[in-house]
């Protein structure tokens, strides 16, 4: 996109409160940054095509056309028919997201030992689409952004704290209408959200009109 | 399952053609062993509830509940409503298999330069469970058995030969009714099937009647 098409944009801030989630439509072309105010906040973030919430961005195909973990900046995410749906027009961080672990979701907390109903990004996803009227088939593999999993050389995976610095960012710019969705991930029982859930500022910058 | 157990079942081998697939039910407690017989062919392996073809077998799921990337002997593959489907009874190989890594499908081969149409995983999946009659929701992502994939320090995926000898094997006990599918990988591209596909057998342990 040419300076001048982004000079055109206009920025929304919204502040995402620590544990919820929401979704929002993108048009081609249009971006959104998540900020990691806190530098320890995990973000987890699914795109779905416009017109079609069965197909999905795809952590599993990604991996395979980028031939790694995480697409890097100038990099893209594809869609699990392998067609381009994100790139990766900055990111200001370490470079190290999470696209191996599943969402956390009910199931997850009672397993943890939660006796009481706790929030979780699988639901955080589900309504956020609801509130937008959209309907997906599925929960995908996340994006996990800022999330930080050491994999070990014995295959062990390790819940480990973010390793960024407060307001790192991270801008996705759409490569066709999308409906992205992002969950401020509520885990506050092991630590890969720094101890517990903070808010996380999301800039949008669609075109007038 | 005790010895007595196992011995009252019924032992039935099949080879399983190179790039082709095959789907079979099992019933709680059944197994079937998947024989590399080369040492480097990989076999994608899918499983669902034998009831409910849109209940499968989760690698995301199974990465979070095992903290590992694939299980080893004695441990087991959740499904992504995070219940026990697979049990790993018997891993007589070095270990090395694949939870990240797509299926491959049409596409993939019309991204490698392929100019005409290449058998695929998904499209064995797909094959093999319409010959049973069963209905799947999707291609979920699938362990990729003796698929050898290193991960680099800077993230990046490497396609690795296969590791194992010939004659490794792997026991898969079902922990539910279940629908389980194989896929000997078509994949001559990439070294990932040591060069190209061979076939495979399968020893499968039913009750009798």
């Amino acid at each position: 996109m040419s300076a001048e098409a982004l000079d055109a944009m206009i920025t929304e801030t919204v502040i995402l409160p620590a544990g919820h989630g929401l979704a929002l439509r993108l048009a081609l072309g249009e971006r959104v940054t998540v900020v990691c105010d806190n530098g320890k906040q995990v973000v987890d973030t699914w795109a779905f095509a416009a017109e079609d919430g069965s197909h999905a961005m795809s952590m599993e195909h990604s991996r395979v056309e980028n031939s790694r973990l995480c697409a890097k900046e100038g990099g893209q995410y594809v869609t699990d028919r392998r067609e381009p749906i994100l790139a990766v027009d900055r990111d200001a961080s370490p470079g190290i997201h999470d696209t191996i672990m599943a969402a956390c979701d009910a199931q997850r907390y009672v397993n943890l030992g939660c006796t009481h109903p706790h929030r979780s990004c699988a639901d955080n996803l589900h309504e956020a689409v609801a509130a937008i009227g959209f309907a997906i088939a599925r929960v995908p593999q996340p994006l996990n952004l800022f999330m930080n999993i050491p994999i070990e050389a014995d295959q062990r995976l390790v819940q480990g704290m973010p390793q960024g610095a407060p307001g790192d960012h991270v801008t996705l710019r759409a490569l066709r209408d999308v409906v992205v969705a992002f969950s401020c991930c509520p885990q506050d029982i092991t630590p890969i959200n720094g101890g517990g859930p903070a808010d996380v500022t999301l800039r949008i910058e669609r075109r007038p009109g």
